[in-house]
């Protein structure tokens, strides 16, 4: 075992390059690495299953940190543990270009697992990984095989355990019995603004416990001894463990440490210099003594770990071929054909059927029809299975020992979108959650950073205009469609029919690189097809459904007010007046299309009116200033749906003679 | 005393014009108000403080239904009470116009104190309203007058309790040791998905006594006098109280009490026969036995507390004219004639000082100006207060002994904005809050109901673009200025400079009738100005910042890119070319002006180009399908500010290219 006083000096390692990188960039955060350094040690040095030649390694343990502000501790243990992670990358630190960007970023850093920052996230992402992991293994072991075994680790402060998503993250990991969850808190009792005292009185040990968690108190977060008696202690727990380490943020800086002042900017040149004394750490910024590198060297120790787990694979492999082909398919990604093919039968189906029907049920019917052939699927409400019929003929719900494929996630909406997140990162799965669209609202930063991630999650969001009648303007979405369109990448649907519906769902399934919401109807809607051929023009984001020569209008419509603009359609053609009707199920696969195409469809000239039972917004760019919108510009009115659409001007009426309008 | 049995025949007028309201409407949720309707016994007459002839009665205790789909609850309890809702109004249970929407909604039923249905959300007002209580009597009562003394009651259900807002609320309650207020858990066992052991397995009273809280364990929720014995002890108590009522959803209905069926659907007429024979209830739907009526009426017993406290305000009146003056403004709302002076004098300092300083330092000299003049603002930060510089000389934090001006509300954007709208709802103060732009996601729906409340409080958003640099794109908004701009009836300003910081702060105080957010800049912001008095304009919400002769474009530009518009027309200038800059501050305030102003400032038929440094989005709207949109696509980076703006295309030189492409 190596001394204390050398793991001290491993651990002032990354003290050091935390404190030079943010002094280089003149910005960042010194006070976390230094004040969690030792616990870093601990765990990365001697617990840590990782493999930095292969940061994909589908069975090494995930670390997730929580207070993701703290970067420069991530990217120093990622440098010094030998990933693909160079020392001017850190001389670089938070420059345009770099792979140490302000918060960790997944998909641009070997070795970070998830995108952290905003506070609680992180730690529920990792609630995910930890229960795909189970299900993973509970699902994919074998006596005797145990190829999925792996832990989730996260460092969280007290910023992460004020935010409400704890509350949702850490009931669920109790519930769900997640032990192999092992979070760490830095509890060092400063935030931002100062002492917790004042603002943060919790027992937080209680608290946990509560939640069903093991709770090992009072760990001195600078003792390598207790820490690693408390890692040991956690990885027996048959739960999920809180490991709570008194620490001094900042620890290292003679005038600075335990203060708010060493949270978030650089401690500037003249305490570097006294804190360097103190550590007695004489090397120059950015370089490391070359027995501290080697004793951070995790090359060689994961390179043993990952092949040992390859033999272990290996045996698998022989003694159940399928499984492990399966196990394959499902770490890399990409449905099964099976489930492609049965998407576009699904479409074909629905197309054929021509049903009226609520685009939920139409949603569930494809769940239906597909679900059985995707394994992956893994879905789930949070407390509107019913409503949102997010469940299917042979899902089962998700019990604490790691069965089921649909998870009641309770009445935790952003709990749910940051666990689903997880599971995404994890892999294994891919994940789908339903609720209200007017709750979006709740989980929304984490629909944020799925987009960020380019995660391919699936949300579907029910109930999803004044449509959904009495349960008023608290429930009614009338800016949720368009504010969620104006997250970058991530592509939403607001489908007409079971048609749309169906292909929505086959669109987003078969994306492999970001995010989909699917708003769909409380109410039935008619068949919006008229025997052509859609199928293809739908995956376009926006195509001519009725075309109508020498269009003297457009009407653009999406979901429940496509129906609307048909039958408006139809009355302007009573009357001797010719509209297309252009049905827009997603405008960021439209806005993928080439200009050509889109002309073509929503063309210039032509007088144009949108209508969406919602706010007008985005809608001005596709029908010009000439133009007009059929919208909802205040919140709604408790009453029977079609009470509300004849209140609000949302009829064939109302809008023909609107479009009549537009045309004198 | 009545007897159990009378006190039962009470409650059971409750749950049956619950069910009879649910079934007439074809809709709503029968399963709380008959599970709830023996708590509500005891409470409404038995122990709140409440005059139905003046619901706006300033020391009523408050009374929150955070469950809030149990509406017919409330409405029932309402018109027994003698509140001015009469019959008619349950018949109408649901209908538009009625005055008993799905969810209760304040403002528009007498005795609603908040609109509640998104869950978590109301108790979280009611934290607002205890807080505000114990502030404002922390400042008038004088020995001997405790004029302001009034209690917050809460009902509430398992899914508050699962939303992580519910964590936010309960450990700020505890921390300021909220001892007015009392919260009654139904605990039914019972959410939407059935029983919610499988997805809700939190010890909840050992949770709330980590926060802190007084907690009153395995309370029959249908015993009167376990219900009586609990209150009085949380009456006594020197914390925050959860009463933990075991009750049975739908008590009553012989064959869906204790299931989620009962939750939220009609009964059906069969379901209802059994449960009138099971209550042993005679009456016809919508009619109340005369006895049961009498039982029920508090008006006298209101009208008496009332008198009572209005002899003991006439007492404090005399000893104390000018305190109980201000109470009275207070609590009236609407500024000080000394603020609103300082507000017209800050604008004009900002104007003549001219200086260069960024907007969220722009608005603190103007709390610093304004706000000793004020001392009915309540400001406040989620753990940023030096960054968001919400805090001003002479403001104090508050304590847990009910002081202070400032509250540290910690990392908890969602619990602040909604414990924002308990303080604006209960009167008295008028509160403000900071956090990150990006972080407006976490409380967005909090926003959304402020706006739906009409409430005029104010959000102070800094580091509101790419503008922050380095922290990255988890922490650069690039959506939210238009998601913002999505909801109805919000505020959104985002000033160029000083001048147009104070006068944001002086629309967004003098509203009374909705809330304001102001979108800051974290760096430095030249003053846009030329000496012309702009304050009328600005006011206006967009307005022609700098005119120039034969404008051949117009450039419209918000916050840190009018600069940059300044910047590109001089550079435009000095090629020959003729641009007009529009400064559009508020576009919801511009919106308002008729359309001669509106065209005035944006003509049509000129060549128009917007730019902001996020999505382009609505702007589409103003510059139309000719004109163009310099922003921002796509997620940020993380480098310093200006190196982001150059290479998003942020430059004046990249701008005016922009501008001359629209000319040619």
């Amino acid at each position: 075992m190596p001394t204390d006083s050398q793991r001290r000096r491993c651990a002032n390692a990354l003290r050091v390059l935390a404190m030079d990188a943010v002094q280089a960039a003149n910005s960042g955060h010194p006070g976390m690495p230094m004040g969690m350094a030792d616990i870093a040690e601990a765990l990365w040095r001697h617990h840590l299953k990782h493999d930095p030649a292969d940061p994909a390694w589908a069975d090494r343990d995930r670390f997730v940190l929580s207070n993701g502000h703290g970067s420069m501790l991530l990217y120093a243990l990622l440098h010094l543990s030998g990933y693909a992670l160079p020392m001017r990358e850190l001389q670089n630190f938070r420059q345009l270009g770099s792979l140490t960007p302000g918060h960790p970023e997944v998909g641009l850093t070997p070795g970070v697992e998830t995108t952290t920052g905003p506070l609680g996230q992180g730690l529920t992402n990792a609630v995910g990984m930890a229960l795909a992991e189970k299900l993973l293994a509970r699902e994919f072991n074998r006596p005797g095989h145990e190829i999925v075994d792996h832990r989730t680790w996260v460092f969280l402060g007290d910023g992460c355990l004020m935010e409400g998503i704890s509350h949702e993250a850490c009931s669920l990991a109790g519930t769900w019995g997640l032990n192999k969850l092992v979070a760490f808190y830095d509890d060092n009792g400063i935030s931002i603004d100062g002492n917790v005292k004042g603002w943060f009185g919790d027992d937080t040990p209680a608290r946990f416990e509560a939640y069903g968690w093991t709770v090992l108190r009072d760990v001195d977060g600078h003792d390598f001894a207790a820490l690693d008696a408390a890692i040991a202690q956690a990885r027996q727990s048959d739960r999920p463990v809180l490991v709570c380490c008194r620490t001094r943020i900042g620890q290292g800086s003679p005038n600075r440490a335990g203060t708010a002042d060493v949270h978030g900017a650089p401690l500037g040149d003249a305490e570097i210099t006294l804190t360097r004394q103190a550590l007695d750490w004489d090397a120059p910024p950015f370089e490391i003594p070359a027995e501290v590198r080697q004793a951070w060297d995790a090359v060689e120790r994961g390179a043993a770990q990952h092949r040992q787990w390859q033999q272990r694979f290996d045996a698998y492999a022989q003694a159940h071929p399928e499984l492990a082909a399966e196990l394959q398919r499902r770490v890399r990604g990409g449905l099964p054909q099976a489930t492609v093919a049965a998407l576009a039968q699904a479409v074909r189906e629905a197309e054929q059927r021509g049903a009226k029907v609520a685009t939920r049920k139409a949603s569930q019917d494809l769940l239906n029809a597909v679900a059985p052939t995707a394994p992956e699927l893994l879905g789930g409400s949070a407390d509107l299975t019913g409503s949102n019929l997010t469940d299917w003929k042979g899902s089962e719900p998700l019990t604490g020992r790691g069965v089921g494929n649909h998870v009641h996630y309770g009445v935790r909406e952003f709990g749910m979108a940051a666990v689903m997140n997880g599971v995404a990162l994890h892999g294994g799965y891919r994940p789908f959650g339903g609720t209200f669209l007017t709750f979006s609202d709740y989980s929304r930063n984490a629909l944020r950073m799925a987009a960020l991630m380019r995660l391919p999650v699936v949300h579907v969001f029910t109930h999803d205009s004044i449509g959904l009648g009495e349960d008023g303007p608290t429930h009614q979405p009338v800016e949720h469609a368009h504010s969620l369109r104006l997250i970058p990448g991530l592509d939403v649907w607001r489908p007409a029919d079971a048609t749309e519906t169906a292909m929505a769902w086959q669109e987003a399934l078969l994306r492999s690189d970001g995010p989909s919401c699917l708003l769909l109807s409380r109410q039935a809607l008619p068949h919006a097809g008229d025997g052509a051929d859609r199928t293809a023009l739908i995956t376009r984001g926006a195509y001519v459904l009725r075309e109508a020569r020498g269009a003297q209008v457009v009407l653009i419509a999406t979901g429940s007010e496509v129906g609307l603009a048909l039958a408006a359609a139809q009355r302007l053609a009573d009357e001797g007046i010719s509209a297309r009707v252009v049905s827009a199920p997603c405008l960021e696969a439209f806005e993928r299309q080439d200009e050509a195409y889109r002309r073509s469809v929503i063309p210039r000239g032509v007088p144009r009116l949108a209508m969406e039972a919602g706010r007008s917004g985005l809608w001005w760019k596709y029908v010009g200033e000439d133009g007009d919108v059929v919208a909802l510009e205040r919140f709604g009115e408790s009453a029977p749906a079609p009470a509300l659409y004849e209140h609000f001007g949302f009829t064939a009426q109302a809008v023909a003679q609107r479009a009549k309008r537009l045309i004198a």
